[in-house]
């Protein structure tokens, strides 16, 4: 299996949190591996405790379905396909902030971020993915 | 990082009860720290057992986001951006009743209140709140 | 179902600490009532976070068998009739601290303490358990 | 309460691992903060998964009670006074490789360690701990 490593997941934090300090926010920031399971995780000074579980758990979300959790989302409001779908694996988040990590073609792991709104946090999420490839 | 004290949480407690005795509810009135951690609970006589629970994460909630509860669930709400936030963190609570306790510009715990309306909720939080700062 | 009040499970409160400041310890105080649910809780500055939950936990114990929570943990050790005891209810505590509160025969609640040593805890949870007859 | 910083718990992680490159091992490495919640996280290329939660565990537990993880272990044998605290706060761990992280004679947050054997980890964790004093 390939996988992201530790020392390229240590990278997409550097690159996440770099950018959450130009955008003048404060994020935590989450990387899984191929097997979905925590590599890294950084909490910067003052960011919201309540997105310790969401930065994870987005970065889980978007490698359980190799899919940015924003697209997961729009399948899971009332009414559509996958309604509901927050309720398996013991608590999904669907709304942006978690990406897959690609290694050409293959997923080998997945970044997620929380602490602002969920376009600053997929801004930061991509900054991060964008580090695997530089 | 400043933390509510043992002495203003007892102090809460009281004021909220006086408020609640006052409009004449039953109320679960939970404080936790800075850290999101219990510092102090109290259950009026008859209030609701099913408010212990829900007492306490509104106010952990309140804490998690540095916002009231009903900020939160503003959006949470289906089609809104943080939708289904409430499968996190073991289960948050998103409707009125939980804000955030504030030391100048930085949050040192929270309080949150269960058992009645939901304004009535927000209504005697705030009165705790109010207890901080008189 | 006669059960502790609330005023009766503040006035359990106020006599712990009084005997915690007297011994000069930090500790973490819960009462739950007859339905064994939290009534009243309160953590001293600078007390055990972990001890949080072990106090609840141990006056849920205590009222859950009607029993000081010591008692069965003497019950609760290998080779003993009540071993591994502590898997049930989703995790009980087997060690002094927790003691039922009593009307008469009846009990109508109980206290738990926790954040020093189990004898410390124990003689905290009497302090608050004599308040309710004086 | 004072914290550790987002810059120290990643100087700590890399005191960390360079401890466990130079005695060939691989880790996982966890830093709460004072609050108990989680700062920052490291896995090791090859370490062991099921340590993802140990090492967050041990940190959490050396926070809870501010004492090394061993120590705890110490008092939670059959027939000892803590015996089954590991049933409390949802799990803890009590063998070695959590420490807690001080700033003078105040607790700030704990480092946990898992992936070798128990000696192993505390001394990774020691080396982790000893990075925030130099």
């Amino acid at each position: 299996m390939t996988t992201v490593t530790t020392a390229q997941a240590t990278a997409i934090l550097d690159a996440a949190q770099k950018k959450a300090e130009d955008m003048g926010i404060k994020q935590n920031i989450a990387v899984v591996d191929a097997g979905a399971n925590l590599l890294a995780f950084r909490r910067m000074d003052g960011a919201w405790l309540g997105s310790i579980d969401i930065a994870i758990t987005k970065a889980k979300t978007a490698r359980y379905f190799d899919m940015p959790t924003g697209d997961l989302g729009e399948m899971s409001q009332p009414g559509k396909s996958l309604y509901s779908i927050e309720h398996s694996n013991g608590g999904l988040i669907s709304f942006p902030g978690g990406i897959p990590l690609e290694d050409g073609d293959t997923v080998i792991g997945a970044v997620g971020v929380s602490g602002s709104t969920v376009d600053d946090d997929h801004a930061v999420a991509q900054a991060g993915a964008d580090a695997l490839s530089s």
